[in-house]
Parts: structure tokens; sequence; C-alpha cells
């Protein structure tokens, strides 16, 4: 399994032989009320300090979402991804829905961008897929379906194995397709952890495809989010998860993912570890 | 597997469906002058101390070790043992590498011990395990042999399988023998982690006993040693660890294992990791 994602500057490879890949998620007006409102006026002055914040903060990738009430898309999710592209040389993440915004997006994007995302329903293989062969990128496919999200581990494989062989029709090759089992919230279910743990593991050994999933989801409602958030990460990544989408500036966050290169033997001398210790995180 | 170990008051179970189980360090004279010195003079009350404050923070097993320059083990070893289970109803893991030591001290010890610990070397095979089969109660296995302590996972597996059936031979069951992989630090050796987290993966699928190891070994060496402690836990007790031997005083520890536990599921409703919170950890 290796994904290639490329920027105007930098090449990023996902592998479970490469370092973790941390996937920046702060260019998303979701409870960002001057985001939100910036966007709606179409001023992206806000987008480039998010992801330049993001890159030196030690992001590899840069997620752009502009999905709020009042703002259109197809207008201003190719102009974010531009004030992206312009801002920071890191590969970037067309994040939407919209599946007209994320053509428009797609056309304006340089170098290798992650299309963020298809499901396992037929509408979303049907309208999402055909733009991503055509770009030549690669895609993250979530594991859900027109039942939703299911809570055990073989039915998330089966909906990853779905959505990889439709991409393979397609003539997208499985390394261009990164998996999110999609983490849920503990709070609501104490074997979700353990779910989304044995669905990482079954997708990275049986389909040895790519993965990815947000980084706090399993926290969602309970205390001591940044605790639960970055114990999880290291179970998940030991178990062969690639990627995340999380908030770079989140220094325990970046600690936890540092501990974790160090401890899975991807940081030689441990030289990274040693630089950002120096470095005061 | 299904290991009890039994206090006075007290059964433990080790189990991965079970909690992790804390084994508490603190009585060990090892870098501790002032316990030591009372050692030497045979006086109890910080034996005592530690292992009331160990219980209190969380402990389900005190590991009791006496071994320090000028203390005679045979005599004190049994006197600390009974000093431990006077004050505490916790089970005890007797640790000591003096065999005449350990025969005497559970002679006296309440309940059913754990045994620290016996190696693949064939002296210590025959020299511990008679003790255990005697006494009925249970053996950590180390992962070294006459050649050291292996590299790689599969050669530990292999050491792991020879003291089970050692074990086995002279009737004493899988469920009573823990294996402790033997965690290497890795500011020598950058894929120490991954030998070892390898390690408990196959031998507790394959093997399928339970596993123990130091908390602190893996990060001797480096800057930021419970950052790498704390990071590595997640991913060992997700590997199949199911108890270490850690300094439950350490709050960080403290927190790393509540949250595990309730990741894997073995914390319904978070009502222990809540409570935990509530109380201040």
């Amino acid at each position: 399994m290796r994904t290639t994602l490329e920027g105007t500057g930098r090449t990023v490879l996902l592998s479970s032989e490469a370092p973790f890949v941390v996937i920046g998620e702060r260019v998303n007006p979701s409870g960002k009320r001057g985001l939100a409102e910036s966007l709606r006026r179409g001023d992206m002055s806000l987008v480039r300090q998010e992801a330049l914040a993001q890159t030196k903060a030690g992001a590899h990738v840069i997620d752009v979402n502009v999905t709020a009430e009042g703002v259109d898309e197809e207008t201003i999710l190719p102009l974010a991804v531009q004030a992206v592209a312009e801002a920071v040389d890191a590969p970037i993440c067309v994040d939407t829905a919209d599946v007209r915004a994320l053509a428009e997006a797609l056309v304006v994007c340089p170098g290798k961008p992650l299309v963020n995302s298809v499901t396992g329903e037929a509408s979303s293989l049907h309208a999402v897929l055909p733009l991503v062969k055509q770009r030549g990128c690669a895609v993250i496919g979530l594991c859900m379906d027109e039942d939703g999200i299911p809570g055990d581990a073989s039915k998330r494989l089966e909906i990853a194995q779905k959505i990889v062989q439709a991409a393979q029709e397609l003539g997208i090759s499985k390394d261009n397709v990164v998996i999110d089992p999609l983490a849920t919230t503990i709070g609501a279910d104490s074997k979700a952890g353990l779910g989304t743990l044995l669905a990482i593991r079954s997708i990275s050994e049986k389909l040895a495809v790519n993965t990815t999933m947000g980084g706090s989801n399993i926290s969602f409602g309970l205390p001591e989010r940044s605790l639960i958030n970055r114990s999880f990460l290291p179970m998940v990544i030991a178990a062969g998860l690639t990627s995340a989408i999380v908030d770079p500036l989140d220094e325990e966050i970046r600690r936890a993912i540092a501990a974790c290169d160090l401890l899975l033997g991807h940081d030689e001398f441990a030289e990274e570890f040693l630089q950002r210790f120096r470095g005061g995180w």
C-alpha cells in the first residue's frame, strides 16, 4: 500500500512503512464563525492563515472544506483550494459532499489531491469515482452505505471492499483509495472503539489499503477528550492506520504522533522526535 | 486465557476480556536509598507505606522486591511479603532472582501469588517451576534464554512456548504462566518497540497466554519518557497485553490505562473512567 499525494512543491507518501501522515482539519467553517463569515464574503485571508499555521505545525496535507450556511460551494471551494495552493506547497484534501463543487475544485487544484470523500452508496460511487478517475487523483472511501455506519468490523470491511472494487472497475488503482472506517463515539456505545480498531486492523491486513479517520470522533460527548484521543491514536496507528484528519495545532496530538512514529520504528535514531523535543514541540 | 491471583481479600483476573491489571512496582529498593536502608535494618514501615499508597492509587497486585546491597533476601523477602500482606488485601508478586529467598517467601505468602520470574534458561526452569507447582501459584516467564533477549518477535515466541511447555510438563496449567516479552529501549534500537509489539501480538494470539511487561523500559535513555511510555501502553494493550508492572502513583500512567480500558470496551457506560475523572484521578 503506497498512496502518493502531490502539492505544488511536496510529495506525501501514505504507507505502513513511512511516518504517519497528518491531514490538517482546520480549513473548515464548522464551529468557526469567523471563518464562515469570511467565506460568505469570498475573503480567503483566514483560509491562507489556517493553511500556513497547520503546515508550520507539521501537517503534511491540508483538508479544505467550506460547507456552511450561505456559502456557495461551487464558487467558493475552488477559490479556497487555490488560496491554499498559493499559501503552502502541501497536497490538498478536497472535502465536500457537493459533487459539482468537487468537480470545479479539482479543475483548479494543482498536483495530485485527495478527494474527501466517496461512500459505499451507489449514488455516491457513481457520482464521485468518475471525477477521481478523470483527475487521476486519490479518494477517501467512507465505510457507510444506504444502511448507515455498521457497528461491526466485518461489515465495514465489506463496504471497503465494495468501494475498492468499484474504483478498480473504473481503472482507479487500489493505491489511490484510502479507507476511513468511520470512528463513532464510545460515549454512545462502549464497544465503538473496539469496533473501529478491529475494522482498521482487518482493512489494513486483508484489503491492504491505506486508511484514515477523524482523530476526535471517538471521544465525542465525554470529558477528557484529549486524553481519550491521544490514547486511541497509538492503538489504531499500531493496528495499521496510516493517516488521520486532526488539528495539528493541538500540541498533545503532535506529541502523541511523534511518539508513535518513534515507537513503530519510523524515526531512526529518534531524529525527528529529538528535534521536536528540542524545539519545544 | 484466564489467570487468577489471590490476596488476603481480593481475587484479580488477568484476561483479554477484563480490565487491564496494574502491578505496582514501588516496593523495590532500586534507586530508592531510603527503602534500601530500611530493608537493611529489617524495618518494614516503608514497605507497608508503599503497598498502601499503591493500592489506594488503583494497583491490583503489589510487586515485592528487596534486592539491594547488604540485604539478606532469604530473611528479608519473607518479612516484606508478610508486611505487604498485612497492609493490603491485594495479591502479591514475589520478585527475586534468589531461589532460596523465593522458596521462603512463598511459604509465608497468603493467597495465590505471582512469581517474578522464570526465564527460558534450563537452570531457571529447573529451579523455579517446581516451587510454582508445589505452591500452586502463577509465574511470569521472561522471553530470554542462555543467548540473552532475542531481537525478533518469532524467537521470543519460541522461548515463551518453551517456558509454557516446561510448565505444563510439571503440571502447571498454561493459565498460570504470564509471559513478559521483555521490552528493550528504542533509545538503543529504533526497531525495539515494533519488536516488542509484534512479540506481544503473536504470544497473545498464537500461544493464548496472559502477558505482562515493565511499563518504562521502552523509553530508557530518551527524553519525554512519560510521553513515550503512555503512548506505548495503548499500542501493546490493544495488541493483547493484559497487565504491566508500572508506578501507579504516576497520574499519567493511571489516566492512560483508564482510557485504554474505556476504548477497548472494558468499562461499560464509562463508569470507572468518569468516577476517576470526577475524583481528580
